[in-house]
C-alpha cells in the first residue's frame, strides 16, 4: 500500500468507528453522515468519499462494533479456561464493556438490533449475524460446562446462552434508563444463580457464627 | 362535547394508534407525520392539526401503546388469581400479544425503549415510566407469590420481575430477527425454571414407564 492509500484506510476506520459511536446513541437510522462529519471535524463529502452509501457506512459501522466487542469482551475471556470459568467471564467482561460505556449509548447491538429488527435488508442481517455469533460463543461456552458436569442438563446450552444474553441485554437497557450501574449487578447475580456460581453468603455466615461463639 | 370535538377526538385518537404502529417497525424517530398520513389516507396537515409537534405525536403514540398494552396483557391476566397465576397468566398473555403481531414490529417497547433509552427528554420519561409499571405490576405478583410460599425466597420478587421481563424481550427480538415463533417457547420454558411451574414431563414418563411394562 503507498502512502495514499494508508491514509484512506485509515480514514475509513475512523469514520466507521465514529459511526459506530454514534449510532449506539441516535441508532443506524439516526446515525447522519452530517453528525459523523462534526464529530471528525471533516466535510461531508470526505464521509461520502469514504463510504458512497448511508447503508455502506451502516454497515461499516456494525463491523466497526463487532471489532471493538471482540476486544473488550472476547478477547479477555479467552484467558479463563473453556466451559463454566469462560462462560463466567464472558458475562463479566461484557458486563465491564457496559459499565466503561465503551459506547457512549451503551451495548451497541442493544441499541441498533431493536431498531433494525423488524426491517429485512442487509444491515438487519449483518445485526442478526453478530448476534447469532455472540449466543454461539455462549451456547458452545455452556455445552462444554454442562460436559464437564459443571451445569446441569436442564436447561440445554442453548437455553443457558439465551437466557445470559437477555440477563446482560436488559440489565443495558435498565442502566441507560436509568444512568445507575445497579442493575448491571442484578444481571450478574441472576446470571449467577443461572450457572450455579452464587455464592451462598448467607449460608456461609450461619456457618461460621457458632465457631466464633464458641472460641 | 359537540359533534365536532368528538370528531377531533376521534381523529386524535386514530393518529396516535397508527404512529405507535409504525413506532413499532420505524422506532419513535422515524415515525414521521407524513408516513402517518400515507397509512391514515389523510393530508400531512391535517395530522399537524392534531397534534403540533413531532414530540406531541411521539407521547401520544406512547399513550396508544400503553393503552394496547393493557388491554391485550394486563386486562386478560387479572382473571388469574393474584401471585404465582397471575405472574404466569402475564407472562402467557404478554406472549400471545407478541405471537398475534398486535403491533406489526413485535413490541411496541421492545422497539422504542432501546432507541431512546441513550437520549434523555420527555419521551424517555414516557417510555421509562411504561417500562417502570410493568416491571412493578410483575414485582407486585411475584412477592404475593413469594408470601405465599409459591416462590423461594430467593431471588428476590424485583429480581424475578427483572428476569421474566429480560427473557420476554428476548423472547421478541429472536422472534423479529427469525420471523419465527420458536424464541416464544424458549422464553416459556425459562419462565417456567424460574417459577418453578416447569411440568417435569420426562420424569413423569419414566415413573410411568414401569407401570406399563408390569401390566
Amino acid at each position: 500500500m503507498d502512502g495514499r492509500a494508508q491514509r484512506g484506510e485509515r480514514t475509513r476506520k475512523a469514520v466507521a468507528a465514529e459511526a459506530a459511536a454514534i449510532a449506539s446513541v441516535h441508532g443506524l437510522a439516526g446515525m447522519t453522515l452530517a453528525k459523523v462529519a462534526t464529530e471528525l471535524g471533516v466535510s461531508k463529502s470526505s464521509i461520502q468519499a469514504a463510504y458512497g452509501t448511508k447503508e455502506e457506512l451502516q454497515l461499516a459501522a456494525v463491523g466497526a462494533a463487532t471489532d471493538v466487542f471482540l476486544t473488550h469482551v472476547i478477547v479477555p475471556a479467552l484467558a479463563a479456561p473453556e466451559g463454566l470459568p469462560r462462560l463466567v467471564a464472558l458475562s463479566e467482561s461484557w458486563l465491564a464493556y457496559i459499565e466503561q460505556l465503551v459506547f457512549p449509548g451503551g451495548c451497541f447491538m442493544g441499541a441498533t438490533l431493536s431498531e433494525f429488527d423488524s426491517r429485512p435488508g442487509v444491515v438487519r442481517d449483518a445485526l442478526a449475524g453478530a448476534r447469532g455469533a455472540w449466543l454461539g460463543i455462549l451456547e458452545q461456552q455452556a455445552a462444554i460446562a454442562r460436559a464437564a458436569g459443571d451445569l446441569p442438563a436442564e436447561p440445554s446450552a442453548a437455553l443457558v446462552a439465551f437466557e445470559v444474553d437477555a440477563l446482560l441485554a436488559a440489565a443495558n437497557m435498565s442502566r441507560n434508563l436509568s444512568d445507575d450501574i445497579a442493575p448491571l449487578d442484578t444481571a450478574r447475580t441472576l446470571i449467577a444463580l443461572r450457572l450455579g456460581t452464587a455464592k451462598p453468603a448467607a449460608r456461609m455466615k450461619r456457618a461460621t457464627r457458632p465457631k466464633t461463639t464458641a472460641s
